[in-house]
C-alpha cells in the first residue's frame, strides 16, 4: 500500500495510526500542503479532491477521507479491530471520533486559517484566537462525552480505536497553538496511554520522512 | 425511537432521511437552535456536547453524531441497506458522505456562522462570501469524485446511501444561501433522483412539525 500524505496533517496522521496499529507496512509518498503540492497536477491525478490523505491499495484503488479509510483497513485487516463489535459501541466509537473529525479540526486546518488571513483579512492574534475556541470547545465537548462512558485506559475500553486514532493528532495540532488542556483529564488520560504506545511513537509527525521540525 | 432535532439543521435532516428510508416511526422531539433550546439544561441532560440530533433508542441509549446514527441505524435495521455490500463500495460511499460532513458543513453551520459576526466582527456580506465560498468548493470535490465512479442513478449506484443522506441536506441548505450549482451536473441529478423519492420528501424541513417557513 502507498499513503499519500503530509507529516503534519491531522488527517493523515490518523491514518498513519491505523497502519501501525494494524501492522502494515506502507509506502510514504509526501504531498506538502505548505509548499502547495496538492494542487500541482501531479496530485490532482491522484485525487479528485486534492485532500491528503489518499490510500492506495495493492489493487491501485485510490481511497479518501480519512475516517472512511481506516474503516476500510479495519474491515480488510480485522486484527486487531477498531471498532467494538457490538453497534452501540461502534456507535459510540464512531461519535467520538466524528466529535473531532466533524466539529473541530475542520474549522482549524490549513486552508481554513489561509482564507481568514488572505480572504477576510484576520489578525493573526484573532486566527489564533479562533483556532484555540474550537478545539477547546470541542475538546470539553469529548471529555463530557466520555463523563458517560465506563472509564477505560483509551478513549473507550482497553484497547486503543477509531476514536484514538482522531483524538491524538487533534491534541498534537492544539499543542502547537499553546490550546488549554486544563479540565480535560480523561482525554487527557487517553492521549498519553496512547502515546505510550509504539504505533502511536512510529505515526507521529516528528517520526515522518518529511518531518521539518 | 426519539429523535432531538431542528427542522433547519443539516445533520437532523440526514437522520431523518435514513430513518424514512428504514421505514423507522420515531417521535420528533423539537430542539430550537436559534432560540438555544440546545444550551438549556434540558437539552444538556441529554446530550451532554449540546449537538442536535441525539437518536434515543427504545433502550433508552442516547446517541450523538449524525453519520454515527446512521450507520447504527444500518447495523440494527439492515433493510433496505444504505452501505454497499462490499468494503470498497463501504469506502466510497463513506468518503462522500464525509466530503460533505468533515469538508464543507462545519464551516456554514449555524454556530460557526455566529461566531465569525459576533467574536470576529466580519460584515455580513463577508459571513455570506464564506459560507457560499466553502459549499460551492467542497460540491466541486464532490463532483470530481462522482466523476471517476460508474454513472448511477444516486450518488453511489442505484440506490441511496449514506451520502445521499449527507448530500442532500447540503444542496438545501446551499439553496438557502444562493449557492451557484452550476457545473455540478451528477451532483445535482443524484439530489433530484433523491427528492423523487417519499423519504427525502418527508424528512424535508419544511415537512418537520416545528418548521417555520
Amino acid at each position: 500500500m502507498k499513503l499519500h500524505n503530509y507529516f503534519r496533517s491531522s488527517a493523515s496522521f490518523r491514518v498513519r495510526i491505523a497502519l501501525e496499529l494494524k501492522g502494515l507496512s506502507y509506502e510514504y509518498l509526501p504531498v506538502h500542503l505548505v509548499r502547495g503540492d496538492h494542487k500541482q497536477p501531479a496530485y490532482a491525478a491522484v485525487s479528485p479532491t486534492g485532500l491528503v490523505p489518499t490510500l492506495e491499495t495493492d489493487g491501485g484503488e485510490r481511497l479518501g477521507q480519512s475516517m472512511a479509510i481506516i474503516e476500510y483497513l479495519d474491515e480488510t485487516h480485522p486484527q486487531p479491530p477498531l471498532l467494538p463489535a457490538d453497534a452501540l459501541g461502534r456507535a459510540r466509537v464512531r461519535a467520538l471520533a466524528q466529535l473531532v473529525s466533524c466539529e473541530i479540526h475542520p474549522l482549524n486546518n490549513l486552508r481554513v486559517l489561509k482564507y481568514l488571513v488572505r480572504e477576510m483579512k484576520v489578525a493573526e492574534e484573532a486566527k489564533n484566537t479562533w483556532y484555540r475556541h474550537w478545539v477547546r470547545d470541542g475538546l470539553l465537548a469529548y471529555e463530557r462525552e466520555l463523563a458517560q462512558l465506563p472509564r477505560g485506559t483509551y478513549s473507550h475500553g482497553e484497547a486503543p480505536t477509531l476514536a484514538d486514532c482522531c483524538l491524538v493528532p487533534q491534541i498534537f495540532n492544539g499543542q502547537r497553538f499553546g490550546v488549554d488542556f486544563s479540565g480535560l483529564d480523561r482525554t487527557m488520560a487517553a492521549f498519553e496511554a496512547c502515546m505510550r504506545l509504539p504505533a502511536f511513537q512510529k505515526a507521529q509527525p516528528s517520526a515522518c520522512p518529511d518531518n521539518e521540525a
